[in-house]
């Protein structure tokens, strides 16, 4: 057995007692748990310390240096164009991802899109995109490289080597009731992306009942962590704190979303998600720093097409047919507004977990999901409603989920007497940027 | 797999975020744990989330039912006699139970003294007595009872059916820097005591520089914790905070203890060890509350040779020949005064550290140990010492330990100029009892 620098039970000891690890022993504690060397129930005990006491600005960059160093980093210098990447930290009807990706592209830039599956009660990326006949997550390495100069878009399942410590000790999280850490948060997210070598990221931290982070304070402090995870590590990082206590646009669901998708790449869809994905455009577009490109307008290059185009070439490099008609539940159901008045509440978190039951998502990494189940809505809070009209309509292939469903949005609507108002919330709350 | 009626990662949860655990979730937790329900990387967290945010009287005396629930209780309620027994949280050339037991058997009372090895720097009392040729630690629960009977005294090995959940808890907390948490100290000492079925208890909490709690704070705090735990489960305990800063008597090591045991018993040996027997032995008496025993004064008991009649009967119970030669170290060197003066300071940590070094104790819990090794002191603080004069004998089978032994002692002799005296340190420095 080589000799170990460190001893897990001081470096535990240290966190526990409140103090900083030094950058040796950060790099040690990760370096070991990758060995197997420091034990699960020793990081177990680690993680807990950290929720507890925390981990400061220069740990933080550390610790996610050393789940980087823990695989491989990719490398897009080769490429001809710049790269972006956006990261969402998840919400209700959050299908921003496939409008922004090609529309960035159609602006010049490269976006190399890595994504994950969907747990819980909000939806996956590739979970979404696979509703479409033909198209496939997985690529190699070179695929993406090779897409990347070619479309200038690629949406893709991110590899398992890029930062595996990481995706073990989020395993060990998840049992261990040390999920909700900021610094712990952040270098998961921030490991990834920067193992995965984009030059610029936009991050959306999502705040509100449908997302991680239920309060602005909390969202913040998880935003200006990542933003200087980002920074300290070269890549240039902004953050918007945007809003979710109600869904984004109207559906939640794979196919569905993929539907709401196109209709904005073809210039219409809701005004939130039109909304959003410009405003997400713009950061992107700035944070890349071409010269040049700063100028271009993607509202522009969303009305005249050109998005839709990149679009279409992303889908069929990856296998899809984007002309193939998407795929339905086989049963439907509505739900009917309660009373007369003025939609003034609807909560995106009892939306998200009827999608999830209805079919869309999973409970266990494991699971299948269902391409054509999930929540449509037909009113947005403001809309003036009559009792007895349907407010939402229910997709699933399996009609014994409904109950369940429709148990979930039991609280989800909130009529108020006509001549109310919902309250008034902006989309994107904040901007949080490098000091 | 049955219907689990908590999920560890809310019990977790709870402690992490402060609250307190309800009797059920105690109960489940460590049912679970001894199931394999509860993962060990799960009561990691646990345990981190117990140290940094304790447990109160309640919930730590439901934790030590747990324990002892998880595994059998002895019953000593046939015995003629009332039970006590003693239990010291470690100190260096902390022999006392070899004489106490005797005595306080030899005052009518019946004392099931069941005990562990030695780890680390503290010596282990059956590593002591082992150094008796022919004399056995493992004895059945029927042979214990028998020799109660008879005898009056046992010192023996725990059975490890005594709250197998503690030891696995302890095996873990020791891997992730969780151990020194006074609740879980005391729920894992009291756990044993208490399913080891006596129906009185002294508790001898060690403080200063060779024990386990280094201030007097936190052996209060945990003295306090052991005692309202033995009250809450019916066990009188009384609790005595005694001084740990140089070793007790005269030596440290197995057979050197035993010899210097042996000279107590006799009538003789040093003072603090004599009067730390008779102020514990008194506690015992009171705490068993036997009516006509309270009047019995152990000093006399010991002066009179009735405790040396006992201490022969007990160890030729187990086998052991009290009247054959100890074992003696192959190679002893001296330790020179390095000046004229009064010693004022002999650290009891270095001499522990030493006579472990030497060989007395291990590294680890499958380590062997030396009968013979350990160190003998010449002189105790307040001696007026001659520079070169020999302070202490080391004693070892494996001479070549005997550089890292002096390395451990090289701070630990304070010497000054004639006329100082050592700080004066009464041996007892507190008694805490039931509220």
């Amino acid at each position: 057995m080589p000799h170990e620098p460190f001893d897990a039970v001081d470096v535990i000891g240290a966190k526990r007692d409140g103090r900083t690890l030094t950058p040796d022993q950060v790099d040690w504690v990760v370096d070991a748990y990758t060995r197997g060397v420091v034990a699960e129930e020793q990081m177990a005990a680690l993680a807990m310390a950290v929720y507890l006491n925390g981990m400061d600005r220069h740990e933080t960059s550390r610790w996610t240096a050393a789940m980087i160093a823990s695989g491989e980093r990719m490398d897009f210098s080769s490429l001809s164009r710049p790269t972006v990447d956006k990261h969402s930290t998840g919400g209700v009807g959050d299908k921003i991802t496939l409008p922004l990706a090609p529309l960035v592209a159609a602006c010049g830039l490269a976006v190399p899109q890595l994504s994950g599956r969907g747990l819980g009660h909000t939806g996956g990326t590739l979970d979404k995109l696979e509703s479409i006949p033909g198209w496939r997550a997985a690529l190699t390495n070179d695929e993406v490289l090779a897409q990347l100069e070619s479309v200038g878009a690629v949406i893709c399942q991110a590899g398992s080597g890029l930062a595996p410590a990481d995706r073990r000790l989020y395993a060990l999280r998840d049992v261990t009731g040390t999920v909700e850490s900021i610094p712990l948060i952040a270098s998961s997210i921030m490991s990834k992306k920067i193992a995965e070598g984009t030059g610029a990221l936009v991050l959306d931290v999502k705040v509100g009942t449908g997302a991680f982070m239920k309060d602005l304070d909390r969202a913040r402090e998880l935003a200006r962590t990542m933003v200087d995870l980002g920074t300290d590590a070269g890549v240039r990082t902004v953050a918007l704190l945007t809003h979710m206590s109600t869904p984004l646009g109207l559906t939640a669901g794979n196919a569905l979303e993929v539907r709401e998708s196109v209709e904005v790449l073809a210039g219409g869809g809701p005004a939130d998600v039109v909304d959003l994905t410009v405003a997400l455009a713009r950061e992107m577009l700035q944070a890349a720093g071409r010269p040049g490109t700063a100028t271009t307008d993607p509202a522009d290059v969303l009305a005249d097409g050109r998005a839709m185009d990149t679009w279409r070439a992303m889908i069929s490099a990856q296998g899809g047919d984007p002309d193939a008609p998407l795929p339905t539940a086989r049963e439907t159901e509505h739900v009917l507004a309660p009373a007369d008045g003025v939609l003034v509440g609807l909560d995106a978190l009892a939306v998200g977990v009827a999608a999830w039951r209805l079919g869309a998502g999973r409970a266990r990494k494991e699971d299948p999901v269902q391409a054509g189940a999930g929540v449509e809505l037909h009113a947005r809070p403001g809309a003036l409603v009559r009792a007895g009209q349907p407010i939402m309509t229910l997709h699933t292939d399996t009609p014994e989920r409904f109950d369940r469903a429709r148990q979930a949005l039991a609280d989800a609507v909130v009529i108020a007497p006509e001549g109310s108002r919902p309250p008034e919330r902006p989309l994107v709350l904040e901007r949080v940027a490098a000091d």
